[in-house]
Parts: structure tokens; sequence; C-alpha cells
């Protein structure tokens, strides 16, 4: 079964909204061994989305519609898929009785425009959406199956879980193309690619393939087989073997980000963190925090964004910054060796830099950032220098500072030069 | 001029990546008054773009490729354009020259990769990446424009600003739906329709189009109109009434966001802020400092995830942590009013939440966040009940934070009731 996607809304093809529907989809599909062909972001528009459903709409086929399926006066997709499939509208007593108790348990009223939510298509079943207002809609003809369901993320999520997947696996037989992926940061394609070309080549000649996905400050390697899982161990042994050869790069795999596997260190070695940070501002302890449980390993931490709060909350000497400057090795040391121990924590990581895209200097150019990470039984402080744009050298820090972070709890010495 | 848009990637159709470039581009060709028709997302194969390109090169349009285009060699894009336009590679003097001083100036080698990505289409027409190594490529041909971009968001961003623009300027008459966005914060997409209905009404009975564009705890309202600048004026006066009418929920307009617009505030009335984080750990800072120029009026926080650094670092007293909870008015109240004191600013933001997806309990069930101002006149504390999910509670309660703090110094009283 061969899946395409349509994404309906005006305020993604004028990007007011970013299409994270269409990732998800696709990804969640991609798991359940669906080929994902093509996925398509067309306005609100019955004309439209009409030559779109005659285009994708064949034998073998599932179209998921998102979006257009809203309480306000803005959404035609639920007419328009009455015209495309020759059916109407007419109010469902199972919906409404749905959409009225959403209402009552929130104590909320009922406004007009939700009841409007409760007229579906005769020939449609119903997809139960238990988080919102908007049900969704499944649809069957000649081998084809459309679905078309809210376009609010959660809501949509949700129905996909609990309505759309287990009616699909009651039908579908699934021959996954079986991929994994390996994650690396701190070094660019090309010299990654230059520096495992060998592992690349016999990789390849095994008849797996190799994508680089790169993302600021880090590149995805996705190794995938048209065998199935019938090929995990081969690629499992690639993996192993570029985590070997650059311990200092490679951090995990598929899920897994920075702040998870960091989670996953400092449980196994029972560790606590804290941060004192300049010019993330917060970031990096946000991004540790993201992960659920991580309050058991980290305690807390200081935004030092003004030089008096840097010697007020982490002991920064005001001598040391004024004779090196906020930006500085010296700085750097006194924030997280003095944050460890106003903290209480077994690791500190401390950041300071110029984001931009003010405050560059001939030393200091927008870019550069020191980070600092004090331990337990030493403190390592680098200079990174990153590039122009202010939110891009943001992530670039917290992807990096957490990385030293990981090659210092676990021993990995980082290159001296920048890959 | 109709622009299409084709993005290529697996990575894309699996999810492994986020298309954020569609968006982007979506928002770039849309303000220079061109309509974006569709946005398509097909994989790295040659018959696949083949088709689509047939589908959309016809003449009076602009199609815009993004992706495939790297040095590594998962990449077929530029083979496929040239058997498209009938064409063939060779070596580009001009783009190797500048990937030579590309590698050069960053003192780094040069590697066989990267010479490949000199090959160009005879036919086309180089477009400089001033930012990276892959160059864009500018294809005509009866009437359709293709241009064809690396997939990196930066790099691309740079090739379409400072060579497709200003090309597409020279020749295409642009003729823009102009339209002005209203952004709301706190209020549901169906409560604030009900509550502006006649607003809306007589919006759309003058032939202005409105959109509601919900994203979690916002809700922008797009007011369009075909007529071009002519409408301006009268967006300005409808977006002005709803700013009147509904000041504690309406923050901004257009491109603002909640951080932007605190940013001016604090300017403008020499304000400073600070911050004590629990549940958001630094998010609330890192939105804040997202903005350029931040540290003027921002000047540090405390990130107090364990009790004990609520007390050690924000001085809340341990038996009001033991008597109410650390989810509590009593706390929050210490943690803003002492925050303020600690930080010396004239704000200070706190929060204290269950995130979950533990932690919930019958009083603070999942989602429980207070939210605390403390200022120069008094101090403001609110329980807010967000839902189950931990990311989507940690971003609510990032915005509902900022908002109160933006009411709270511009003295807007928040509904006592939850919309």
């Amino acid at each position: 079964m061969q899946v395409e996607l349509i994404s309906i809304g005006d305020e993604l093809l004028i990007g007011q909204t970013i299409n994270t529907n269409a990732a998800w989809l696709g990804k969640t599909f991609s798991e359940l061994g669906l080929h994902v062909q093509a996925a398509h972001t067309i306005a609100d528009d019955e004309t439209e989305i009409l030559s779109t459903l005659s285009r994708t709409v064949k034998p073998g086929t599932l179209v998921v519609i998102t979006g257009g399926l809203g309480p306000t006066k803005d959404d035609i997709t639920k007419h328009t898929l009455c015209t495309f499939f020759g059916t109407s509208l007419e109010l469902n007593q199972e919906v409404l009785k749905h959409v009225s108790s959403f209402f009552e348990k929130r104590g909320r009223p009922m406004l007009e425009s939700n009841i409007r939510q409760a007229d579906f298509p005769k020939t449609a079943e119903v997809l139960h959406n238990a988080l919102g207002t908007a049900p969704g809609m499944w649809f069957e003809r000649d081998g084809a199956i459309v679905v078309s369901l809210p376009g609010v993320p959660y809501e949509m999520k949700g129905i996909i879980e609990s309505e759309v997947i287990p009616r699909l696996l009651k039908r579908v037989d699934t021959n996954p193309v079986f991929y994994k992926t390996v994650l690396t940061q701190g070094i660019g394609e090309s010299f990654l690619a230059e520096k495992m070309a060998d592992w690349e080549n016999r990789l390849r000649g095994e008849g797996l393939s190799l994508a680089y996905l790169p993302s600021p400050g880090q590149v995805k390697l996705r190794i995938s087989s048209k065998e199935g899982r019938a090929s995990e161990s081969r690629i499992d042994d690639y993996m192993r073997e570029l985590g070997q050869r650059l311990p200092q790069y490679v951090f995990g795999q598929n899920l897994d980000t920075l702040a998870s596997v960091i989670a996953g260190i400092c449980i196994e070695k029972k560790l606590t963190l804290g941060t004192v940070e300049s010019c993330t501002a917060g970031g990096i302890a946000a991004e540790i925090t993201a992960i659920p449980g991580s309050s058991a390993y980290f305690l807390g931490g200081l935004v030092t964004y003004s030089n008096e709060l840097k010697s007020k909350l982490a002991g920064v000497n005001p001598e040391t910054i004024r004779m090196h400057g906020a930006v500085s090795r010296e700085t750097v040391t006194e924030m997280c060796e003095n944050g460890r121990k106003v903290l209480e924590t077994d690791y500190c990581i401390a950041v300071s830099g110029v984001a931009g895209p003010d405050g560059g200097s001939e030393i200091n150019p927008v870019g550069s950032v020191w980070i600092g990470i004090a331990g337990p039984n030493r403190t390592f402080v680098r200079k990174f220098v990153f590039g122009d744009d202010r939110s891009r050298n943001i992530r670039m820090t917290i992807g990096a500072a957490l990385n030293v972070l990981r090659c210092e709890i676990l021993g990995i010495a980082l290159d001296s030069g920048r890959p």
C-alpha cells in the first residue's frame, strides 16, 4: 500500500505554519512499513482539493488529508470530500454526543460552530477524536482509502494512533524497508564521508543504502536495507564500528537525542548536572529537561546574562571579567567551577559567547563561544567558532555543550582541530 | 507568476527531517506577491523527480527545487535536471574557484567530493552560494523558470535572497494578496470566534477574508484582501478594534512574538527582567533572549529544578514547600518575589508546575502550573491547567508566562475564568 499525504491550508503555503504533520505522518507510516510516495501541500480551495484527490486516489493507495476541519468558517474540506465521494452531510448523533460531553466536562458552553462539527458525510466512517471536537473521516472506494483529519497536531496524532492504525493493521501486509540511524554531533557531512569512506564503500558493497541528513551541528546517517529486519545485525555491526572509530562524534542512534543519551549516562552512573549559561540563557537546561524524569539528575542552573550576575550568582571574580572579558577561557572556567559548587552537582556546564548579531570583536567575532565542563576530576574548557546567525549559534552551542559534557563524563578525547 | 515548490529527500518523506524550507519559501514568495500554488515533497528518485517536473514546469511557473545537492553520494537531483533539460555536466571553473577558496579560508583540506560539486549543467546559470559549496542552478525554458537549491536551510535562504529574488524582481509584475495577522495568546479558536462574531461578520461583509491559525496556546488571525495594499488602513482598523476589545489576548501582529513585544515594552519603559523557573527550566529565559539585544533588559535567571535549589537560590522557605508543595501559590509567590530581589530586576517571572508525564496528584494533575509575576507595585500569581503532553505543557507555560508578564506591565486585567 502506497501512502500519499495531503496537507490543506493557505497558512502552510504562505509559510505561516511549518508542516510538522507531514513529517510525523511520514515517520509513522514508514515505521508501519508503508511506503510514503509523496506529500502535497495545497490551498483551502475546492478546485485544488478535487484535482489533488483525482490524481492521488487510486486502488492500493491510502490518502491521508490533514487540515481544514476546525470549528471556524474558513474550512471547506468536509464539503469538498462530500462532492468527491458523491455524498452529503447529515447531523451525526454519535459525534454530537461527543462534542457536547467534551464541552460539558470542561465546564464551557457549547457554541453553534461546535454543533456544526457534528455534521458528517453520510458514507464516511467516524474516526473518534478523543482530544478535540472535529472527528476524523474514513472513506473507501474501489480499493482506495481516504482519511481526513483535523490539522491540530495532537488531535491528528491521537486519531491516527487510536483509530487509523488499528484499522490499517487489520488489512495491510507490511514489508518494510528496514533502517537505522547513527547520530553524530560536531563534524561536517563531507568530513564524515571522507573519514569513513572505506566503511561506506563496504556498506554499499553489501547492498545497504546510506543517506546523510545534516542539520545545524549534527549529521544523521541513515542506513537502510530493502531486505527488512533480516539485515538488522549487519546494520548493527556497521553502526558499532562507526561508534568505535569516532566516539567523539557518534552519540547515539535512531530516536536518541544528546539529552536522552546524557539522561541514560547520568542515571547509570548516578551523576547530577547543573548549568551556568550566558549566551544560551537557559537553552541548555531546557534541552536537558525536555527528557521526562530529568529531575532525577538535573538539579538546576544559573542564567548569568549580565556580567554583574556572573559575579553575584556564579562567583566570577569581576577582575577576571575586566581583564579577560566575559567571553574568555578564564571567565568560563570560573563559571563552571563555581557553578558546580553553588549548585552542588557532579558536573556543571558553563557557556559564554557572542550569539550576535552585535557584540563581536576582533578576538571574539560573532559566533565565538567558550564551553566549559567542571567535573569531579578536572575542568575542560574549549573555544568554538560557529557562524553569523543568532538562533543558529545558540542551537549550535547547546548541541556542542551537551556533546562536550558527554565526552567528559565518558572520558572520550575531543579532536584538537576542528573538523 | 505561479510558484510550485518541490522538496526532494527521503528524509522528509519518512519524517526524519521537518520541511521548514517549504514554509520559509512560501512566506518569502508570498511576501513578494507571488502566488504559491502547491508544495510537493518527493523521494530522491529519478522517476519521481522527472514526473513531478513534467507536471509542474509550464509557462508562467517558477518551480523551486530544494534538496539533493550536497557533497555526499546520495544526491541525484543534478543528474536528473540534466536529463530533464537535455543537457550534461561539465566542470565549471567559477564554481571550482569558489569551492577551493571556501576551504582555503577555513584552513581545511578540499575533498574529492567537494571538487565534484563544481560539475555543473551546461545550460544552467550559476546561483552563487556564499555560505556553502553546492551552487544553485537557474534553468529557463518556454516561459518556465526552474531553480534548484541545496537543502541546507541557511545556504538555501542565502541563495534565494542574494541571487534568486534580484533576478525575479527584474521580470515579475507583482500583484500581491495583501494580508496582516493579529496574534492572540491564551484563548481557544472557537471562543475567539464567538467573542468576535460581529467583528468577523462585518469584516467578511466588506470582502476581506479571515483565517484562524491555531498553535499551542496561540491563535493567529490572518486578515487578507485581494485588493492589495489599498486595503491596509481598513485592515488596520479591524486589527485595532480587536486589540482594544481583547487586550488580554491580543499581543501583537505579523512577525511579532511575545518575546519581541516584551522587548519593545521593556526598552520603552526602561524595565529589567529576570526569571525563576522550575518546570520550564530555562525555557522562558531562552525565549526572551532569542531577541537580539535582549541583554539590554534581561539580566538573568535561576533554574530551580530541585526543591533544595528553590530554597538555596531563590530563598523559598523550606517550610513553605513542605506545607504547600513546590507547585503552589505560596511557593511561586516566594520564587518571584525573592527572585526579583536576588536578580535585582524590575519584574521577575516565576513558574512551577507538573510538566508530566509523572508527578501528577489530585490537587495538581499533570499540566498544572502556577505562574507568578513580581513587579514594583504588586505580585500577581495564578494557576493554569494545560494538558497531558510534557513538551506541549512546557511550551504552553512559556507562552502563558510571557503573556501574564505583558499584561502585568501594561496594567491589563486577565479574565478571571479560563476561556
